[in-house]
């Protein structure tokens, strides 16, 4: 077994190649040639810890994964990281181990990233004039990297609740060239954006309704777990598509739980990401006018076998 | 994180340590003091394979364990062994990794002989005048091996179906003091002992139950996932007493489930080993004469977290 370490991964990565592999995932994961067994969770309440597995096999593939992710929450007082993660590949062929990747979380920051981008390939309006990013931490700004090859808007607004971090996202961000305004509020965000990524860990609604404009696409990846969530329900309900990476999860836990068992949407209104991409069509009908989109991004096991894959599976 | 080799943990394993605390782990595990979520599985019916990922947390050990297992049974053909596994622990303080352990199966075949030992520790008749095997291969040795401890005989009674393999094994436990007789049936082992183990991969029954004596104990390791199957069911209704690692488990599959949905034994009737192991008792009443008593072990995850601790813990 070859041991990774993440400046090895880093070195590795091919963006292109890795997006390819976790839109060929998504496909699969859609058309259901995939092994995803449910996801195993720890919780470790007391002190604000919690740990996921989660494991998938792409039929065809050499390898399978199995992916570790925690979230300790009180690390940062004891100044260390809350998340730390790795992958395991095993080969399909023996069940023999085949590469330990140590990434410490890298590889799901990443994939997450790339499927914002693969959501907004197909949802996002054909003319950005400002994207929104809700939250400032690693995954926000991720997102907003990864929108660079799907749209030539670098007009941004930002959003979250500490003043401190909203400047120093906006000066960090504008360093690599974007032009980032910060705001006082979620409402400023919305009132100037027309695609929208919610990226944050929180527990209520962020974006209210009433501050979405039409003609607006919105990419929410913070509920990743049960109890998270980061738009208004009605939100979801005005939506004209609504993209999910997996109905079984998103009904489960998601934006779109939320909505569902509120009883605003039906079931049969979502659409996978697997299946919006292995169409080949754009996700909005822009010859139907103003659309609201929305794209509820949970986190698959697919994304993760893949992206390893795209780093352990290049041959020489 | 610290990787350990196959040679490196067999260094620093300690038998009696080890049964202490897969002891722990059963009695917690019954107590519900753990954390076991579902396993997860994989299969690959086309080359024969399968892989297994088992996790455990046993509350207020310092760490949790993931375990992935994996049983490729065309590999020997290709001079493959058919199994390989590694066990993964993570600090249940900061969730980053601890521990890789790299034992290739090793530590799965032992904990399984050692639930085999604390079984017959409570469960042996108080004379074993013949112990019985049901099989030949790694697990059929260790759990001979493993009843050293608990009874004091050394005459062995073994069937398998290929005889040469039977003499085989005959040859190699009496090198290490056994009095071994190879049988050409089940029913001459089960004639013969009065303290039976099954260790083999059978998918249809192996013993049947007009072979055994009254007054035995037969302990089963082999069904350890669906479709397997060692005893005939009517063994398992003629039972005083019958004792399983995981009623949850046992009830899906095991020998239990096959008595269990052909209506010959009542979910009442099981009691967890943890719980007896708790109690402080022996789970047969020798007072009230000839007893039959069965052990099903499937397996649980709490096992594997805690002979892996029982490696990694040890303070220097």
């Amino acid at each position: 077994m070859k041991i990774w370490t993440k400046d090895e991964i880093i070195a590795r990565f091919d963006m292109e190649r890795a997006v390819r592999m976790v839109e060929q995932g998504f496909i699969a994961y859609s058309r259901k040639t995939t092994q995803v067994p449910p996801i195993q969770n720890f919780q470790f309440e007391a002190i604000n810890g919690e740990c996921c597995i989660k494991s998938a096999y792409v039929d065809g593939a050499d390898t399978f994964a199995v992916k570790v992710s925690s979230g300790f929450y009180n690390n940062p007082a004891a100044g260390l990281p809350s998340n730390s993660g790795l992958v395991m590949l095993f080969s399909a062929r023996t069940g023999a181990p085949v590469a330990l990747l140590q990434d410490e979380g890298w590889l799901t920051c990443v994939r997450t990233a790339i499927a914002g981008q693969l959501a907004a390939r197909v949802l996002a309006p054909p003319e950005v004039h400002g994207i929104g990013i809700i939250g400032t931490g690693v995954q926000a700004r991720l997102q907003l990297e990864y929108l660079r090859p799907v749209t030539s808007c670098r007009e941004v607004h930002v959003w979250e609740p500490n003043a401190e971090r909203r400047a120093q996202f906006a000066d960090d961000m504008s360093v690599v060239g974007f032009s980032v305004h910060a705001h006082d509020t979620a409402d400023g965000v919305a009132s100037n954006s027309n695609f929208i990524v919610t990226a944050t860990p929180s527990r209520k609604a962020l974006l209210e309704s009433n501050w979405v404009q039409d003609d607006t696409h919105i990419t929410a990846v913070g509920a990743d777990g049960p109890g998270k969530q980061e738009l208004d329900p009605v939100i979801v309900s005005r939506a004209d598509v609504i993209v999910v990476d997996s109905i079984a999860q998103c009904s489960k836990y998601g934006e779109v739980s939320h909505a569902l068992s509120a009883g605003l949407i039906q079931l049969e209104q979502l659409t996978e990401l697997g299946t919006l991409l292995a169409s080949g069509k754009r996700g909005r009908d822009d010859s139907r006018g103003k659309q609201i989109t929305v794209a509820d991004l949970t986190g698959v096991a697919v994304q993760d076998a893949q992206i390893a894959d795209s780093i352990v599976g290049v041959t020489a």
